[in-house]
């Protein structure tokens, strides 16, 4: 783990002017490529025929994509490994019920996952284990030759970034997190309307992983989860907030996070959680309750990310987008604003009595949502619904992950999406650690953010 | 105005270690206090049995504000200016229709208002221009014998907000900024569910400007309005977000603002209103159509604070409030979540399905309300919504001011309070115009933000 931070740059401003341009912020170095590796931008790997799909993690997240799996045309779960053997023994059945073939099964130590890793003839390797695990077996699976599809967050601090983003690289495989978010029906449409100009310039998005997990914290194997809180300040969930907001934004396809400022309250509620679980409060939870950390791009948008798991609020994503033409939100109140001359209901006149100070009628709304409906979501989002995972943006994750791999096509997102949106968990603690200071954003592209212009799927 | 911000201490960390605490924090000077000269918490005024105000400015807040005063016992409209005649003939109409006696008329230049501001026999100045002159007005009505009432912002600069907290303290009168916003129901009524513990400890609160100004920026006298966007970054208008947020949070009643940072996106649409005025887009408007700030408090609260007032967007003041046992919402959906062992229902056993996951349902939102209804919205909230005054919390804002006036008690906001509000203007320039750097809040109150705990509204 990078303990030390080396603060590359650091201009100091002894006393300055209102109108002036002066900053302070911290720099985290940017290794080198290595000579040979070039970026992953746009790469595409050979056409898979069937994806054999090695499956690690059978607790929480693990089951439901092997049950993904089973739907989808073209996958096949050839191997499953979890350290408790009768997590696999019910996704084994799950497999047998469903008329597939068995897939071979790793477990019973620590390590077991590194046979499944090993063995010749696997895909992909789906990694659906605790956080602090995430890293470590993508690197390995990359290593031995597969492709890698990582939950969220894939890595925890810099160096687990960097050393996905230069194993991927270097190794020409794939290195996706699974970021199931993006793919949620409010936030494809959205995108959708974001492509087709609805919004105009799109100004400032937000984000959050707002979740009271009070029912949840006893949940997680060997208390990883609380136990991490316990010892991180920054927001070390932000993925799911992050996802959708880089994705509008076009970030590394086009434009680029700058700088990133962060800040917490205290701990209020965390240590109350340990004291229950413990009957001693501790005096040295680190983790606020809540934490927010607003980003600047290099285009002059901005990103408003908040992280709250402790307090009793409404569970949300905060996902909004502001733009010069438009408006959309989806917690709270789920809906759009549009400027009065938006040509975005075309050919619907009755509908046409936009207000940009008000939220769209019901039956302007719909409208809209019919008319920019994401082609993706037209395709599968009948079967997605059915079939489920957080009421189907899991089955389109999966469904879009074997695709892209069967059709040869560079996936939906890449391992600078991954490097991007899981550089907050260590950026935001360096800004809260040294009193919301703002922190640069490396390029994880190392040059090669404003290759590609505009966020897309890839389809055949 | 204080052009060149002395940094009073600057603490540069040339490396630094994850875990160390470091920080480089902009400090702006306090003045000091002038021998003999003490601070104004908790002042109170010796009673007024008539309160005879003279009202400034009668352009867009000015005419309602006469029409209050005439509804609202014991208070006497005695003078009214305005730079046009016009409009203080309407004005003037409008007290003759009520039967009152009619006021003296200060009208026809610039200076009129030095006029009403040395005549001897007014309590109350209620200054309602444009920004730019707001404290000059307040502190000469002051240095005049006068208490004044300003509207807001009331002051937009360091030099400003020093200059009316010292002539308040120097003069021993009430210095109120006219934050109508902290008046309005929702907030007033989840106020008092605050204060009587229903969320517990409060963790964070937002507020926001969101107010899409397209159709009202040439309706400002001079082009005002526009043109300090066009002259200044920062968040130029968060009273009405910091009002309520402040009041939740017992600022300067027992905790205070330490940390503030602040980013804004670029310009976006403000710069295409100018063009659509003048026929040329400039290439020099500076307020950002996207404006955050975050701040963090003494005892670890945070508040979050945003402005936008260029892009279409449904009018938005963002209250929220997240607490370890409940939490508030106003804008988009309007409601309160409750911990499942919440007593704020108590004595309602049919009501007590509560889940901190999901909002109340109607009914219990009702039951909430009803129950905690503020004392002061019981008393005067239905001749408020008959009054109105955006909605009603215009009327309860000047009826508050005329009788804490009448009855020798403190004013619900102070000098403090302004000045805490206000600072924003500046300090978030500041921090903006430093890349986001981390910006010191003074201790407006020079010490004395510890020695009341609590926030509340006094009554006889």
């Amino acid at each position: 783990m990078i303990k030390h931070y080396i603060i590359a740059s650091l201009t100091l401003l002894a006393a300055c002017t209102a109108g002036e341009k002066n900053s302070v912020v911290i720099e985290v170095p940017v290794p080198e490529r290595l000579p040979g590796q070039t970026d992953m931008v746009a790469f595409a790997a050979e056409p898979v025929d069937t994806v054999k799909v090695g499956i690690i993690g059978l607790g929480m997240r693990g089951p439901g994509a092997v049950e993904r799996m089973l739907n989808i045309d073209g996958a096949r779960v050839a191997a499953l490994c979890d350290i408790e053997p009768d997590r696999c023994d019910s996704a084994q059945a799950m497999i047998l019920r469903a008329g597939a073939a068995p897939a071979d099964i790793y477990t019973g130590s620590d390590s077991a996952w590194r046979e499944l890793v090993a063995r010749p003839d696997l895909d992909l390797v789906y990694v659906a284990t605790d956080w602090t695990r995430h890293a470590m077996m993508g690197v390995a699976a990359m290593k031995a030759g597969k492709h890698v599809a990582i939950e969220v967050p894939a890595a925890m601090n810099l160096e687990e970034i960097w050393d996905l983003v230069n194993t991927s690289e270097l190794t020409r495989r794939h290195c996706m997190m699974l970021e199931n978010c993006v793919y949620d029906f409010f936030e494809m449409n959205t995108l959708n309307m974001a492509r087709n100009g609805v919004f105009g310039d799109i100004v400032h998005v937000e984000g959050s992983y707002i979740h009271n997990l009070a029912d949840f914290w006893d949940a997680y194997y060997d208390n990883w989860r609380l136990d991490y809180n316990h010892k991180h300040r920054g927001d070390v969930y932000p993925t799911h907030g992050m996802g959708p907001a880089c994705q509008l934004l076009d970030i590394h396809r086009g434009d680029r996070m700058v700088t990133l400022v962060a800040m917490d309250s205290d701990p209020f509620t965390g240590p109350k959680h340990v004291e229950r679980q413990t009957g001693m409060r501790p005096d040295d939870f680190r983790n606020g309750d809540h934490t927010m950390t607003m980003i600047r791009t290099y285009l002059g948008k901005t990103i408003h990310i908040q992280h709250d798991v402790m307090n009793p609020r409404p569970y949300s994503r905060m996902y909004q987008l502001t733009g010069t033409r438009g408006f959309a939100n989806k917690y709270g109140r789920e809906g759009y604003a549009l400027e009065p001359d938006s040509t975005a209901l075309g050919g619907m006149p009755d509908l046409y009595d936009l207000n940009a100070h008000k939220w769209l009628t019901d039956e302007q709304q719909a409208a809209l949502v019919e008319r920019y409906t994401h082609p993706i979501v037209r395709e599968v989002g009948e079967i997605a619904r059915k079939i489920g995972g957080h009421g189907g943006m899991d089955y389109i994750m999966d469904y879009r992950l074997i695709y892209c791999l069967r059709n040869g096509l560079p996936l939906d997102m890449d391992v600078y999406d991954l490097a991007e949106w899981c550089s907050l968990v260590p950026l935001t603690e360096l800004s809260i650690e040294n009193g919301s200071a703002p922190v640069a954003v490396p390029d994880f592209t190392r040059g090669a953010w404003n290759r590609v212009h505009g966020y897309r799927h890839a389809t055949r």
